[in-house]
């Protein structure tokens, strides 16, 4: 038989590439599925600035459904407009766009194959309050499929009283995503009558999230940048007995992303809520990096920010990521 | 290639006319959506008064389910007669009727393809008092296109602890609406325990309820008229930050509109209870026009006043939106 | 119980009025079907320069799979383009717009809601000749629902050894749209190795064509004019018994009406080949009227004519069966 | 309201860009396909060497069927490998590459997201002799869905006496395949009783094909490259009477694009059999370029060349229509 | 067109009674039938002039489809109205009507409640002459049940080469109609090329159907007056040793009726041509009676002799069934 010549590998984006060595080497990781899923995830790995490096910046935008649209757009009013984050995301050069149903299906059309585009399946408002947040499931399958998106994403609360039902909801959704060939995209974000307030983002509470969603069968985990805090004290005597690291942010990335399958899964971090000061961003981005974490998930960040500044700050991350001095 | 020359543009409803540039550019907004729910909203775009205005007032009658008979109907005793409700939208020349199951099928035969209709496919009575409401399922997407309407109607309470039910039960109804060429109309009303009483039309609270709404993919958005107080108080900073301007009855539509995708959804508001002078309502009408508001939804206050007075009211209503004067 | 004051009666098209007396005549032969298929025959009784009247006149379009497309749309190129038979009807003021698949997709979008669409879902080309012709389906109904159609357009050609399947499958997708709420529209072409070539035409086959059609349950047959030849020995003998006036085109259109139920479902008439004579086509138009036909279904002789042409020639039409002086 | 600022437009493939005019006026012209559809056009358009020109070389890999593996790979035994025809297509810049089931299997996880991909649904052998031929449908929906495919491909013959069946199949692939958000490819080939063998391809028939596959609603159409022989006796008076021009090969590429609705439907032209001298297809190139034809899909003539003289072909060709001198 | 007589008015059945003995003997022969195949035999049973009885006299009008319109209707003009044959049904007494779809649809929610419907599921037609007749499925359980029929009615031809595939297809049919709890009547009416002429009433012919009906699951059977022809050869012998008694039609139809699970099953003999002499019709209503058959099935007889000749004659027939003196 033929063994076939290896084609040149180059950046891709350009025309008659194969993929990079890392991403076909991420791309093994997920050996169980189908090329259908693999191809999608390729479609993030490969689009846009970081394109082939194994690294993402994602832009999600479901605050106006999280938080209410006031404290979401108005900082940066153009932002109101469904068709800005489509804009921002693909002159950005980020890898993809995450939303909910909404906002997708409001610009899926105008921006056809511009942007890989994750749809948001549940979201959760505020208006009313719960100790032990459950986000309405609110897109399908068939939705993702018919808006022509890479992946579906789902977001869990780990540590609700409802934690049960979502880990269920995402089982039957990914189970129904991957046959169709999409990619699964988890949040994983503890919270509810579990856990302390600041224990959501405890070290132990993040990494145990991220091994919740990975063992749910996600292919992309998005957890919260971790703190140097324990909440279980169950987990204490672990951290303290083996001396598992978690001084610095690296060393806390680099924890999590070996508590999601040894860094066999795709782990990403949050921005989380809005800073003014970019280096403190930028800085984030270099922990993440140092620690092995594949990259950054910027929603407030960058489109609460004027148009320009947003640009501005997410070349400075993808700058870091792609290991560049800006 | 052919270049086809433009057909005349004119009022719809005569016969042989493109739609007017305004209502197109309206469908426009829905570019995500098969032709079938285009359609269907140009149908009510296209009809009655305001046709080709890019305005619509809609006829709602579920007040006998939400309310019981005499409080809904002794005002005014014809109105007792499904028929009655039929007439008085076609005479008014509404855009559209919106209706339980039984009020419909109780016309649909007599006075098929004379007005656009609406399928309320929830409601909710109040012989059970509960501080979180939840509508029950009524109707179905295959009552709606075997009574021959327009569209599915239904109505969710953010701020009850049963919001996420709801938001789950729309969505499901709402794809498959979609697939098969309807439009989907979303009464936005948020109640429950989460709100205080007043909080119900606070702006920032109406607001989040119309975003909610178009981030679970309603065309159209039914919302309250929003009052200048504030519910949240997560939510005044923003207000107050950016000094987003809610002084008078304009400026808030302007905001909920702008909160709508940026005015990228047909948003219109409820007339809510009756009020004996008519003056008052149209007044509303005028701010609702100013805010770049697309219409009202006038139900007590035409049902319940004697069909002359109704249809003198209806008609000023209408003249505001047309920009005329009455 | 209050007795509702009838609305006014006006010409359709104008907003607020009811239908005709006329249109609900019509409407009321059809007392077994569901209010949706009601609202659609309603759509198309009810648009363009003859709504109202209970005459139609529909645009057909399917020369470009029946025929090809040279010998379609090369004496008027500009009809090569699928946006062309939606302005030409749209223009000249037709009831309703009917054509395969890829026609009515290249346009539904565009037009939405501007013209009642009738989606044929079958057809039939003459690469290969057969003498028993058999046409595949080429479309479903759920294809109609998502690009918005009034009605499901389906041939059958009785006398053709296949006409039983063809039977079986129009029963099944009548079925199907009847419970969606869609007309029904088929068109009774008599062929194959059952008839002479002259028989397809002659009186007793066109009138057994329509009673097939009828009892297929068709909301509108759509038939060829007939002549005045008998082609069944066995029915010569009831025609000659009887005497059955054939003699004018008006008597014979009159038999193949009553033929259809005594008059009690809508039958129109096909134009058939291009002909040069605006007079000859008129005159026609004169005989069904005559006859008590309810209008005509006119593909070549307007779409193969220059466009001024073509609508100078269906206005001629149309003020016939208006029963105007063009 | 905000005005978003364009972004910047450049040729794709690069990170950060949107489509360009021209593709974004091919998306244009399928408005009633949802957005899936339309981005797995635009990832077609995007792809390769001629990204962002709406001019596309795809390569097809379905002779080992068709023809048997001898006849197919004899001639470059490297080609019997599933993977070098993924290779040959990435390495050339193809826009996609489509092949049957079992080939794609054999390489889709390896080449995952690295070319768009095409399963073909149905195939033919030349085991089983027939006068009037009729392929199998040898994958599903859900075949190209897990092997991430941005299309479907189905093959149908017009002129064979199972024509209709093969549009029946296709009907209902078509349909599924769209809800899914996938694109649609349809070989017309006419073949069969009706036909003689020169008519296969002369220009009325192959004109004819086209206009079936695009009413079929196909979204890209693939012909063979026209003679200028008439077949059929009816057309050739519409050809005579209207002066179609039909003497050289780009007036002929000219009429095909016509019939293909006015050239708002993707139409490439198939290279057909082997020839050894590269000057004669890169001539057709030049000619299915000036009639404005939308490109090649080179079969033979690329994997049973050797692979540089393959590549030095396929991107003499892709020079042809990127306009540029190679 | 038709202008009914009004029917009279009256109390239907008598309230307050159980079925007689012998309708409950009847019921009792169906005991694996559910409760709702039951009630609509009943139904039947009790309805019109014979109620009661346990004989039956029902009114088929299928000519239509089976003949042509004019053969069929212009003996009696105003049987092209399909009210018509409602109301003679209704004041003659019979105990159901059995019509094709189109003929039920046009009158089933006029006549709601008012008469036992069949809905019969196939047709066939003469347009296409066949030696081996095979009837087009024409409607289904489904619209048996949204028509309110208390039957189904579906016609074997046995002895033609396709007999095979009808039984097959009232096999699923009966299947779904008894789950539903309709009632199954099948015409049984040997035809073919298995059959000479004379032979498809031939005695041994006749009882054959008859068998093969009750065996396919049939409630009720419809079958023709035998001759004293003997058309198998190897049925002959049997005949002729068992000398069974085929001379006078009362032996000829006891002999069917014997055929028929030994008279456990309702048999009933259809009048065939229409007839000048009524009192030939009545002295073969003697013979069915004499013979034990079940009643007449009478068609052409009605329909087409004039309005007041048509009642005189059914009520004879009936007078006959029901024992008294007419």
């Amino acid at each position: 038989m033929a063994s076939p010549t290896a084609t040149r590998e180059a950046p891709p984006g350009a025309a008659g590439h194969r993929s990079t060595a890392r991403v076909r080497e991420i791309l093994g990781w997920y050996s169980a599925d189908n090329p259908g899923s693999k191809a999608n995830l390729a479609r993030m790995l490969n689009h846009g600035t970081l394109a082939g490096t194994g690294r993402m910046v994602i832009l999600p935008v479901d605050q106006g459904f999280e938080h209410g649209p006031a404290r979401s757009f108005a900082p940066n009013p153009p932002a109101y407009d469904p068709r800005y984050h489509f804009e921002l995301a693909i002159e950005a050069g980020c890898n993809a766009y995450a939303a909910p149903l909404g906002f997708l299906e409001a610009g899926a059309a105008e921006f056809a194959g511009e942007i890989p585009l994750i749809l948001k399946l549940n979201n959760h408002d505020v208006l009313h309050d719960e100790k032990d947040p459950f986000s309405a499931v609110t897109g399908s399958v068939g939705d993702a499929l018919r808006l022509g998106c890479a992946a579906i994403g789902f977001t869990i609360y780990p540590g609700s009283s409802m934690a049960s039902r979502m880990y269920e909801q995402i089982r039957g959704l990914a189970e129904e995503a991957k046959r169709a060939g999409l990619a699964v995209v988890v949040w994983s974000y503890p919270r509810g009558s579990g856990l302390s307030k600041a224990g959501e983002t405890a070290i132990d509470v993040v990494a145990y999230g991220a091994q919740i969603a990975a063992q749910l069968g996600a292919h992309v985990l998005k957890v919260k940048l971790p703190s140097d805090q324990i909440e279980q004290e169950v987990a204490r005597k672990a951290y303290e007995k083996h001396a598992i690291p978690i001084g610095t942010l690296a060393e806390r990335v680099r924890h999590v992303v070996q508590s999601s399958f040894d860094g066999r899964r795709i782990v990403i971090f949050s921005g989380g809520a809005k800073k003014d000061d970019d280096e403190e961003i930028v800085n984030e981005a270099r922990g993440i990096r140092d620690g092995g974490g594949f990259g950054s998930i910027i929603g407030r960040n960058s489109f609460q920010r004027r148009r320009p500044d947003a640009l501005k700050l997410l070349r400075r991350i993808m700058a870091v990521y792609a290991g560049e001095t800006p």
